[in-house]
């Protein structure tokens, strides 16, 4: 369903604007690693749940999210 | 599955740190207000799916997360 796919792409691709500016700005004082920890380890969660169920949307954009949202913590820790 | 329920948890209570760094230092100005547009675009979309199928996991926990990150983004312009 079209409605459920365009969801999933907003909610994986929500951290890219955050990166981009973390990135640019290379200041992140103000952005929560437990946020990033939480996260992380909820969408390793629901990647190994998708392993499990055999459910290629959740492998999908939650392997996806796991990817970028990992690649958000590294920044954190790189410019803090 | 215990599996599902941990991971659903953990990526709907994710924001809950930022919400709390935000709150106590009220400084949010590396925070990226993008990622919080996106996302509670995606997590609106989710949970509009949800009623749509009526899935009730699908509800709660996009709704969850849809109440918490509207506050977030609610502190970004107030701290901003």
């Amino acid at each position: 369903m079209i409605l459920g796919l365009a969801a999933g792409i907003c909610t994986t691709a929500a951290v890219v604007p955050q990166l981009w500016k973390a990135w640019k700005t290379k200041k992140v004082s103000d952005v929560s690693p437990g946020m990033f920890f939480v996260l992380i380890l909820g969408l390793a969660m629901w990647t190994i749940y998708g392993f499990i169920e055999n459910d290629l949307p959740i492998i999908l954009t939650n392997g996806t999210a796991l990817v970028l949202n990992s690649l958000m913590l590294y920044l954190l820790f790189k410019y803090e």
